[in-house]
């Protein structure tokens, strides 16, 4: 039911993965319009990863997997040798694409440590090994997003409603998203559930994705105003908020999207449950707090100029914080791949993340 | 030192007002430029308050008295009796124009007592003795901003940062505003004061209408996303809390464009003070709580394409309250013309209002 942003598609239905091209959704067109892009070399694949046509942390590290295979598949007459070399330069030049995706350079190292593993395989018998490890990649993501939904739905009731800010859903992984994956696997349970969706300023993933995605999926959404999000708590229309993490510290304290922590801080006003949703892979068991995560300072043009006129005056002074962190202590519980860890995190994250 | 959104020009320095002019910034054009309008008769008034090129509640009103001053002064060869009733007629066409406006209303009623008392008058000094109450209504405001200005710059120390949201500032009204008052007037007492404005979606008055014109008035501002005002407090960069207000209970809640509640909670949160500046016409003693006021809501439009381009997914459903009301027990003070109103606000704003 939830959209899938990125799929490897065989050009035949021999078994065979090699040849065939990769099908995204150009997320550039959303929300006007959903296009959805074929290709089957590597300079595409660049282009698409570097102009955000695909984006959030899971889906590029799917795409830069299945960019190394389009890269080699149609490079006939090559040695074993030649084609683990051409893997990596392949890999060097994805790599450029976003210089601080960490799940980028993860899947590219994979794919580099899978191509150096083949050196024994004959050419052809390489290619198919190194397309089953981008289908891995993306294997593993769908499976770790099914699983937090699981986790997650059994937090929801029958009726309820989330709130949620930014995108942390399909479009940002494989399938089911993060902070998302709850609310289609209640669905699938056949659990009607209700989102608000904060629309996310500057860059509005949440009225340009989240709402998008969710409404592509028959889930009843709502649009708002980050601004409005603590009215319509107060209005009793919420049950819990469920958000997304770009790093996770081992106390428990949460980095994610600029307003994730207003919105705990809002939840937690109105005895609203606030509940971050993210893979075992953000957690930073190095970090003893959040003090320790750097915040990313943006340039003035997404907010003076964002949707497509000028809305401030020229050369106002703009801070544009583009993270915040979002203490452990409004916190209801952090769910992960494994399970739900809930206070006191710095014993229950240790646990999950083995 | 703050720009004055409307005022009345007397063609010539003889100390008569008519024959003369309304000069206006047309804050349509705001941010991109400062564009004034002139105009100096009935038709053009109307379509300026219609088309939101002046806006403010108490700006509205200035600007309707001086369209019945526009409306009768052209009419030569009229008795008293044909002005007064051309004056009506001018009042019932302003008061067209935006049906909500109180203030609007208000400044109708005025004009047209003005007019009816002036019946022993001859026709020219009818037509000076409207222009004077014309004046007199923007000198009030003129006033009333200034006291408003005066008590809350005592709040204010040398070197201290306010967060505004929305604009309550010298476009909403005569001059000095209600909640940017304090600000100039501390500028003018040589304080150096700093300002971060919440953009304020969907209408982006922060990011239009504040920034632009403390910019004109050379106070320092930053300009940041609603959902980063969190993240300022809590970085330690706000010392206080201004806010204006559309309609105050008498037990002190308050009324105010849709955001403010949620900024009044971040600031409880941060134990950062919180005060709403708005003058005692904005008191509605007949509300015992904010509970009896009731929360407009507005059209999707404004946030699934508000600002050129479609932001959101055609047919999304949005919700969208124009304001909400900030309950009293957030609010460290009420500040109006005659002083600074502390909690109990049960006996403060009333003896405030007499």
């Amino acid at each position: 039911m939830p959209v899938r942003p990125i799929e490897w598609i065989p050009e035949d239905s021999s078994g065979k993965l090699i040849p065939g091209h990769i099908r995204m959704i150009d997320q550039t067109s959303l929300p006007e319009g959903l296009k959805h892009i074929e290709m089957d070399n590597l300079d595409e694949i660049c282009e698409a990863i570097r102009m955000l046509r695909v984006r959030g942390a899971p889906a590029i590290g799917i795409a830069a997997g299945m960019g190394v295979v389009a890269a080699i598949q149609n490079l006939p007459d090559r040695t074993t040798e030649q084609l683990i070399v051409e893997a990596g330069r392949a890999a060097d030049r994805l790599a450029l694409t976003r210089p601080t995706a960490v799940n980028l350079f993860k899947a590219l190292d994979r794919m580099k440590a899978t191509a150096a593993a083949g050196a024994s395989l004959a050419p052809d018998a390489l290619k198919e090994r190194l397309a089953s490890e981008a289908m891995l990649i993306l294997e593993e993501d769908r499976e770790m997003c099914r699983r937090i939904g699981s986790h997650g739905a059994s937090l929801l009731a029958d009726g309820q409603t989330i709130l949620t800010h930014c995108n942390a859903g399909s479009l940002a992984t494989s399938e089911y998203g993060t902070a998302l994956a709850p609310i289609y696997t209640a669905a699938e349970q056949g659990k009607r559930v209700h989102v608000y969706a904060d629309e996310t300023r500057p860059l509005l993933q949440g009225s340009r994705l989240t709402a998008w995605e969710l409404m592509q999926a028959g889930i009843d959404v709502t649009l708002i105003c980050d601004n409005m999000a603590a009215q319509v708590m107060k209005e009793g229309r919420i049950d819990a908020v469920f958000v997304g993490a770009d790093r996770i510290a081992a106390n428990g304290d949460s980095a994610n999207k600029i307003g994730t922590y207003g919105v705990a801080l809002l939840a937690r006003a109105h005895n609203i449950p606030f509940y971050v949703l993210a893979p075992t892979s953000t957690f930073d068991m190095t970090l003893k707090s959040g003090s320790e995560i750097p915040i990313e300072q943006r340039g003035p043009e997404e907010i003076i100029c964002g949707m497509g006129r000028q809305t401030a005056p020229t050369g106002v002074r703009v801070y544009s914080p583009a993270f915040d962190v979002t203490p452990a202590s409004l916190i209801a519980g952090i769910i992960c791949e494994n399970g739900i860890a809930r206070p006191d995190f710095g014993t229950s994250l240790r646990l999950m993340h083995k």
